[in-house]
């Protein structure tokens, strides 16, 4: 059964700063290996697409509130179409039927999710929301045909031991991200992600059915490069700078910021690869490095502050109140007007696109 | 594809006037048939129950936000875990999994759905929220095994022909719902009656398996008897006349109200028999009156308003404004303080339970 976790979804509803009007970073991601991920349904996906299926199940484990999860569901539909079509299957009087399965925390938004979905009549599959912690199992043995997920894999189940303990090596002390500048955290940081890593794809492997896929695209870095020297470091960096500075102002406490950590990791590739590499129950068809298409592009900061405002402002408003949003968004906005992230100079991180074939 | 009319979910959230916290009547009829669903599920449920039969699916059509939802789909879990015991069935080295749908339109307040539903550790299903009205097919075909509903088949999937125009025979005049007063409105409600009862029952012939049950828990009139002559529909007629109350202070407009009608409509029992006599993709296993445990309790005023502001409220806001709410309900008490129903002298209305199974 599916575990509750504390979790922090992505902002809710429809207005300036939700998550619906500030994730073009990650569609961009998701529309850039459209074509890939169509050519790896057509030919990796080993199941007979003709009515002895039944069903044709997927999964957006983490979907958030859309919009991109409509258009990775609607591709990932095109594709097993074509494919059935393509490979002249045995001639169906009943044509497959798609459900789909949109997963995410129970506190996820899951409202707006459905009031935005694409009408009946635009929509080829019957929709469904499953609540739960993709960090355990959210759906039956061997139900689903194809999953995916998006950015979500760097999310941890909870905050890593002793982080957020002063008296610990461990202790993140003002940083509210694992950045890599203190080992201890990075080693607790890397602890609690292999364990949640081996979780995610121990439920997945229960959930797909073999001969499924598992479609995986997200975000790591460079060997060898610490999260702190990338652009997206230097950005939450800046927001705990900020907190540090409305601390001396009394808006809030440097004791409340020490115990504040982001319960997200960003490994290097590698080191993803081999707490992958470790299941057994997938085979790794595909696991490469793809461009960003944003990546060579300076993103100004209004861009890259409203994307973080959508992604943390729900973690943030549950410890420091929903007060301190504004000011703290407003001054990260004025320090990065007065010191600008140096693209140029910065290291970039690594958009991964992961593709496995359930054994 | 699942259809998107018109819709006026139950009250939200979880505050006084919620339904969640005015559903003890609907529940009280569910628990008072919680015997006879056990038996029936145990001696007509015509499912192998193995592990050939993978995830046992059971959806609660028009579950709106719970707690009763929770109550009917635990009841029939036990139920089929009973049978499988009992039945000796081919010992699995799989048990069943469970897997429950909770259908409403997409409008219901899923959030608190999912916020409110028993945590997974005490959960014996993986559960799923399906958006959706249930006039048309909300789930694949051939995958439901057992589909239940409850004080849910009343609603109509939209406002009958012409009974909001004054010009028309049909016009329902200042009254809010079909009260079998004026026999071109009962015309025009039977007529959109039949075709919703005939949808519904299509929608679920197509997702429930052969073998496969539908519960039908609900609401009817007597034989006879006109919804005027009910305590409900006294209590209905009570809230339009109040409407026309503040109509004549200026607080809203006899037009409006003219234009205002509830797509409910409550069938006498043999008229409602006929129609799922009917189908012809089910056999009915049976149908019978059974006895409310609050029949003969007389109602107090308090509970009744509670009740049906919880159940009307989002669409009298929806035609008359969020402001005409308290309002009207302070009047309806004061009303019906002044003069109560009385309950010895009014009709009941009848409380049905159906089991229909799947050919």
């Amino acid at each position: 059964m599916s575990t509750f976790p504390r979790s922090y979804p992505m902002s809710g509803g429809d207005d300036q700063h939700s998550y619906i009007n500030n994730s073009s970073y990650q569609i961009a991601a998701i529309n850039s290996v459209r074509e890939k991920t169509r050519q790896c349904i057509i030919e990796k996906l080993d199941l007979p697409l003709n009515s002895d299926l039944g069903t044709f199940r997927i999964a957006d484990y983490g979907c958030s509130i859309g919009p991109n999860t409509f258009h990775v569901v609607q591709s990932i539909i095109d594709a097993v179409k074509f494919k059935q079509v393509d490979a002249k299957n045995e001639i169906s009087l009943m044509p497959l039927e798609f459900q789909v399965f949109f997963n995410d925390q129970p506190n996820n938004d899951f409202n707006t999710l459905f009031r935005t979905q694409p009408p009946s009549s635009e929509r080829e599959y019957f929709s469904a929301g499953v609540p739960g912690s993709f960090h355990g199992q959210v759906l039956p043995r061997n139900t689903v045909h194809i999953g995916h997920t998006s950015y979500t894999t760097h999310w941890l189940s909870d905050v890593p031991e002793n982080v957020d303990d002063k008296n610990s090596p461990a202790w993140n002390k003002n940083y509210i991200q694992c950045n890599h500048s203190i080992e201890e955290v990075t080693k607790s940081y890397k602890a609690q992600f292999t364990k949640d890593m081996k979780r995610f794809l121990e439920a997945r492997a229960e959930e797909i059915v073999p001969g499924g896929l598992m479609i995986v695209l997200g975000q790591c870095l460079p060997d060898g490069v610490p999260l702190f020297k990338t652009d997206q470091g230097i950005l939450v960096d800046t927001i705990g700078d900020c907190l540090m500075d409305m601390a001396k102002s009394g808006l809030t406490s440097e004791e409340k910021i020490g115990l504040f950590t982001i319960p997200a990791y960003f490994p290097q590739f590698s080191e993803l690869k081999r707490e992958i590499e470790k299941n057994r129950s997938f085979t790794i068809e595909t696991m490469e490095s793809v461009r960003h298409p944003l990546e060579d592009i300076p993103l100004s900061n209004q861009f890259l502050i409203s994307m973080f405002r959508a992604i943390l402002s729900t973690i943030i408003k549950e410890h420091f109140g929903e007060d301190v949003i504004d000011e703290l968004f407003d001054r990260v906005a004025k320090k990065l007007a007065k010191y600008p992230i140096d693209f140029k100079e910065c290291e970039k991180n690594v958009t991964y696109f992961l593709l496995l074939k359930r054994k």
